[in-house]
């Protein structure tokens, strides 16, 4: 581990803090962390530091840090924006392993405020110190015991927990603490990142996910500042199976405005977001209730094992609508055994039976039947998330007792499979069912919503997963121009497969070099200075025969000489002509933080119209450019429609996964590819690239 | 107001309650009612019925409803099912308004169930008397403080409210009355309709409609029964601008097939729904918080004049999440006024002032900026809706206090504009602030998603609006079988555009129909025992000439022969070549529920394989037409891409209000109509018909 890598968790689990700017006024900024991390019950030890007193709020004070004995993790320097620099300065000289700054007034402001910053983060990287900040709220260690922060929320007592946040909103990572306590559902660790001096998202994502009591993630972010970084904290995440739900802001553009204005430009483009989100598995969500929900949800009751789901409810209407958003959400509703139905028929005649169970309003006069129903569903029903919803009855609290006794005893019984609870249950009634193990939810769909997200971690988890960013390579890569004939040569030089092509010089050659090609075949002026091949007569379709070629030539040359009289002339392209195939657009996005990013859509309407494409990062192998292919809603056309036969997708995949490849070790200099159309044949046919443009970023 | 409505109301307000069945156990089904009527304070007259005494929980008793001094507006019969038919009878002969009739085993268990449901209706509408039921929970009147139930929800105290609901779920009505209470939000009436015996949604929402005290109505449906009459209602309701929201179960398979299993059939495709609420200006939502969420935010706040909406916000995060989550739901979000900007970094030089205007951490030290950005964006911006977001601060009493008052003084100085609080605010605080008319949310993008409801409701009730159904003509519709000639011929003279044809006998007619159509032209032959005319040879294209066409004429003759011997020829169809134009797909299908529903796609993959349709009821007028045509996800395909020109919109929405009023006038004898394609040429040019398939129903 380096030596940054070691000072961030030193820092994030520190067993000696000081706060350089210690108030004796438990309710200045430089009051508050020194009062909240000795209430909580820090076990560390806890060093004000303040020039002027000896003693802070009881504790023995400190003039400098350098005064402080033995080895200081942590520093909490609340000194106001102007003094910052030196304090840091002197925290690198005691070999502090990180610090949090919290005045504002650097990047954020612009100006001067920007280099300011900078001064910073040279001092912090250049003695390996980590830095929070500048503009930040902190951090708070739950499992240590240390709100390293001056936001009251931290200072209250949080229950035990497993889940990690990431915030990169300073007031969201407080509130966020309040909602945990409200719910009784425990934080680990709420870890605000402000200006992102130095320590970022990724550095975080990367300690959490390292860090053995994290196992769940939650991320709030407008954004990543080290792409690469971050990427491969994701994979790691992946790896180890923890689950990383995610709100990330500027979704619409008006939000992506508000999100500018708000933090320093975070460039990248969200559709790239939401291509990371699909090939690393994070859940992306879009409240802050379904933030929390999920996380619970998960960290309290574990994910299903797989996407099938039985719902047992008092009401046949909520039952129906826990079943449509279910299925909405990608989980399978199938109907129980028939066994099943005919014995719970025998308890209650009337009763709804398919799935969902509707135990009906009788459960009024047999409350047992409610267990029944659940124990039927799981010993002949091999679902994989249970649902049951009870009404309001868990609101009170003599029923909050019976039914905790009832659930807790299916999760003994039925250890691999996954609860959840939805009722009118109280705040008091949540808590006790969740530090059970049983998440509980007011809203139904709320239910049904959070085992959907635990059945996508568990497809995602089961799903074989091979990130491994290319390094970039310095072979060349044309001379900073591509004509369309050498973009295709690249291509195809990089596995991407391309129409086959000829060139020649005089009407001869092309006469023996569309016989070659074979009938009917495409001619193309070949000149270095005439993009608008067509618009100066420079493109003829379907000539049949070698007469036809030779004519053609003459004509061709006479027509474009006439039109551009200053190009410069080196014969024509011949090419077979194609018929059939489905049309497609496949190419290279540069996104400014995540690097190459791989494009698919269909061609025509489908992209300029609906805007029917996705993303993946490169490189990835077949597989993801399978499931790249599947997430767009024109999917269907490969199948074949109208009579149409089914298109090689094979070689679609491999020619994406090709394209990858290629993208990604050139990720350095390249900055689009774009292969319109790229034709996919009939299944056994393959595929081919019929024009392409590629462009380099200026050197 | 016929005899049967004044019943209804007279029920739903009624001044005088039996209760056959009547049981002393206030826990018994025929004890609850008189003890929950008693106790909430009804001021009516309260008759137990019960022949073996004389009196019930301290009431007197009456042998039977005939023995009942003076008139009796509702009968709550709380009899086991056997006994029902009897009392309804007496009930009959008593001239009772309207009777609920709780007993199960009716038409939901099938067989002979079904015909004793019959048997109850016949006597309830033989005699003008409503009947709620079977099998339902009844109804609450809380304006009366009548709870005509046994439900025990309906037995707590209800805050004065203007919502009225609609439950087609007893279970659901009854927690539904829990969720309102918990909220502190006010129902007037919640009525369930189990089995609708008789009475139906439709009916429940006409009565909500014209109750003066109902303002919000809140439908949580499975499907209706009686399309027409529930059409009728909501177009009152439309009229009469009081918002409908609406949980409509059954969107997905899954659901579907659960809500069948869990009512008595309720035919209807869901898509259609979708059309009926698009049209008539329902508010569709999916989940049970959203749907109280959306009618108590009205019920308490009004909904926003417009559509653009102002965020202000204690942290810049969340204030970017509703940006996203107000433009993704269609609310415009503007930047403020540059005045606004500049005045308020006066106040705080580092605040986010573009819209969300983020007032920062600040608030801390100096919490009256709050009010000060609120009064500056809502004094120089016109925002019709305004979201605050204050964090957790309003979860501590005090600042309830404070809180409440300077909502209250915003209401006040600024009446047109409508607001909305999120807050992690408590329970009792959230019930003062809606007390005061200021709806608050603990998720911060429910204030959004509530906001937007308002807009849509606003959008709808200032959009004219003019449904009338069509009654259906006796107007001759064909002999059962329409060939592809005489159906574009009943459509032209409907008012659809078909492509002009001419049919030919001859070598010599067809030439001379040819020109006068106009070359090229399409030949295609004429018989009525073909169907698939082209695999016989019977379709030619492109004929340029009269000699062409004379040519073809004979050679096609001499080809179907050959290949149809038996077919009788009629000589052929002529029509001209048309190139082009947009195509698209227009039709009718008949829904078991609503009648005729005008179907709309673009031609090709569009519908085939991104289903991308719209529906509306017929009759509709052009203006409802370009709604239809402006819903598809393909809809820039008409304003020409790819160098294409524009459609001639104007006359594809003529075609469609034509066809709507032709499927409308013939609702009782028409299947489907299907005009495939129907070609959109460019504007100004008009548009056609080039086939169509009309299907009648089996007399």
């Amino acid at each position: 581990m380096s030596k940054s890598k070691q000072n961030l968790k030193r820092m994030f689990e520190a067993k000696s803090v000081a706060v350089i700017g210690a108030s004796g006024d438990p309710l200045r900024i430089g009051g508050r962390p020194v009062a909240m991390i000795r209430d909580m019950g820090y076990e560390g030890a806890l060093y004000p530091i303040n020039p002027n007193r000896d003693e802070v709020q009881g504790l023995k004070a400190y003039p400098s840090i350098a005064d402080v004995p033995g080895e200081v993790d942590l520093v909490i320097c609340a000194v106001p924006g102007a003094l910052v620099e030196d304090m840091l300065g002197q925290c690198a000289a005691k070999g502090v392993a990180g610090v949090i700054v919290f005045a504002g007034g650097f990047a954020e402001v612009g100006g001067d405020g920007v280099e300011a910053q900078k001064r910073l983060t040279a001092i912090a990287r250049g003695a390996d110190m980590r830095m929070i900040g500048p503009n930040c709220m902190g951090f708070a260690n739950f499992a240590n015991s240390m709100p390293a922060s001056f936001h009251p929320a931290f200072a209250r007592p949080m229950p035990k927990g497993n889940i990690g946040l990431v915030s990169q909103s300073g007031a969201f990572g407080g509130l966020s603490s309040l909602m945990a306590m409200d719910r009784g559902v425990g934080f680990r660790h709420v870890l605000t990142t402000g200006n992102e001096g130095d320590v970022g998202v990724a550095d975080c994502l990367d300690y959490l996910v390292d860090d053995p009591g994290t196992e769940v993630i939650l991320l709030y972010i407008e954004g990543v500042r080290d792409g690469p970084a971050f990427l491969d904290a994701l994979a790691k995440a992946r790896r180890a199976k923890k689950p990383v739900v995610c709100v990330k802001l500027g979704r619409t553009e008006a939000g992506a405005k508000a999100a500018a204005s708000h933090t320093s430009a975070l460039a990248g483009a969200d559709a790239i977001y939401d291509a990371v989100f699909s090939q690393f598995g994070v859940h992306r969500v879009n409240s802050i209730e379904e933030f929390f929900d999920t996380g619970a949800a998960i960290s309290v009751g574990g994910m299903p094992k797989g996407d099938s789901i039985a719902l047992v409810t008092v009401s046949g209407g909520v039952g129906v609508l826990m079943a449509d958003d279910a299925a909405a959400r990608g989980m399978t509703v199938t109907e129980l055994p028939q066994s099943t139905q005919k014995k719970f028929k025998e308890i209650v005649p009337y009763a709804g039976v398919n799935n969902p169970l509707d135990v009906t309003g009788q459960i009024i006069n047999q409350p047992e039947i409610f267990e029944q129903a659940m124990r039927l569903v799981l010993d002949e029903g091999d679902y994989d998330a249970v649902v049951g919803f009870q009404g309001a009855s868990l609101n009170a609290p003599e029923n909050v007792e019976s039914g905790l006794t009832m659930w807790k005893s299916l999760k003994t019984d039925y250890p691999d499979r996954t609860f959840a609870v939805a009722s009118l249950i109280s705040a008091e009634g949540q808590k006790r069912f969740e530090a059970a193990g049983i998440p509980t939810f007011r809203e139904a769909t709320h239910a049904t919503r959070a085992m959907a997200a635990g059945a996508y971690f568990t497809r995602c988890f089961t799903t074989p997963f091979d990130w491994k960013p290319a390094a970039g390579s310095d072979a060349p890569l044309g001379n900073g121009t591509f004509t369309e004939q050498s973009a295709l040569a690249t291509l195809s030089a990089a596995g991407v497969p391309v129409m086959p092509t000829r060139s020649a010089a005089s009407a001869g050659e092309a006469a023996a070099a569309a016989e070659e090609l074979g009938f009917p075949v495409v001619m193309k002026i070949l000149s270095p200075d005439i993009v608008h091949k067509s618009d100066v007569g420079g493109v003829k379709l379907n000539l049949a025969s070698k007469a036809d070629v030779e004519q053609t030539f003459g004509e061709m040359m006479t027509a474009v000489r006439a039109k551009a009289p200053d190009a410069k002339l080196d014969g024509v392209l011949l090419a077979p002509m194609i018929s059939g195939g489905v049309e497609t657009i496949i190419g290279v996005h540069s996104d400014p933080v995540f690097g190459p990013a791989i494009m698919f859509g269909l061609g025509g309407v489908f992209v300029e119209v609906l805007k029917d494409v996705s993303f993946r990062l490169a490189p990835f192998d077949t597989a993801e450019a399978r499931r790249m292919i599947d997430e767009i809603r024109g999917r269907a056309i490969l199948d074949g429609v109208r009579g149409a036969p089914a298109a090689d997708v094979d070689a679609l995949a491999d020619a994406l996964a090709s394209l990858s490849q290629f993208a990604a070790a050139h990720r350095d200099r390249l900055l689009s590819v774009d292969v319109n159309p790229f034709v996919v044949l009939p299944k056994g046919q393959g595929a081919m690239a019929l024009d392409a443009v590629i462009e380099l970023k200026d050197d």
